[in-house]
């Protein structure tokens, strides 16, 4: 099985008026992500802010919860959060994996929009299946990634379509809903 | 089709040393959980609490997305937000139901614990697409829920696996990957 690694973007990033933003890290968007990743065999998930106060925000959550209280009082916590790391940018993150694994990973934005030559859940699931590159899976905050984000990615997610037309859901649900469709146990 | 309803209870559930107890309400899962709800077309969400002061905080919240602030500043927002109703306590849900379709509901309960004759996804799934009685889901929080309620519920919905043992996700999460699972555009 190829390796999977996780990376929720904060910058750069859309707000509601299609401008380029830095979003604030979610405390609870480090912790649901952290427990999808570990149920789903993610082998990293990495935050990703070029914000230094909100890294060190991110390592004390890490810290409460790997030897701080929050270690004796929810050990299945602590598994989850030992898979989070940080970077200040997506270069970083791409660096990290290539040191770890040896190789580059295959970039895969996810989006909320059709567009051309979306990637299939199926298609993706069968890669993840063999073994060689690891895949990097791409989430972002806010009104969703940059451009050029999605523009240096080898491949763009196709978006989660539930019964209707209202497809606005959280990054937590949408990563949740993503790694069930990649990982499940079928 | 038949129709769907959710309904996350805050009592009776467990906290960590197995007590009955009664959670908060969680602003996040009330957002998470209706734009998931919108999404994959059930018809309500009921956020379901014994403690009034509770109740008054989610009428707030819904107020501010109806008619407040949150109306003009995020619409979709304000359409997720339109499924979600209140009640004191599980009587009062399936009462609503009752009154709403004329037919008492089929009540599945949900649970991260394996255990005899469980309900599987496909089963429940191909319920859902044959018109019928409503289903009305349940979601515990804390620790999850008490065993009364698995007691008086019509079945267990199966618990989610990922691709190892571990399986403590958020409620926001199970509910994405629940809702997914079943109501999907395969």
């Amino acid at each position: 099985m190829a390796d999977l690694y996780l990376v929720l973007l904060h910058h750069p990033v859309y707000d509601k008026n299609g401008d380029v933003v830095t979003t604030a890290v979610t405390n609870m968007d480090v912790h649901d992500i952290g427990r999808l990743s570990r149920t789903f065999g993610v082998r990293g998930f990495f935050v990703c802010t070029p914000v230094e106060t909100l890294r060190r925000l991110v390592a004390r959550i890490m810290q409460h919860w790997d030897t701080g209280p929050g270690s004796t009082y929810n050990a299945t916590r602590k598994q989850a959060l030992a898979l989070v790391r940080q970077a200040p940018d997506l270069d970083a993150v791409i660096a990290d994996i290539e040191r770890e694994t040896g190789t580059l990973p295959i970039v895969i934005a996810t989006t909320a929009k059709d567009g051309p030559d979306r990637l299939k859940f199926p298609e993706l699931r069968q890669g993840l299946r063999r073994p060689g590159r690891p895949f990097l899976l791409i989430f972002g905050t806010g009104w969703g990634l940059h451009e050029s984000i999605l523009a240096r990615s080898d491949r763009i997610l196709e978006p989660i379509k539930g019964s209707g037309d209202y497809n606005h859901l959280s990054v937590r649900s949408a990563a949740a809903i993503i790694l069930d469709r990649l990982r499940d146990d079928r």
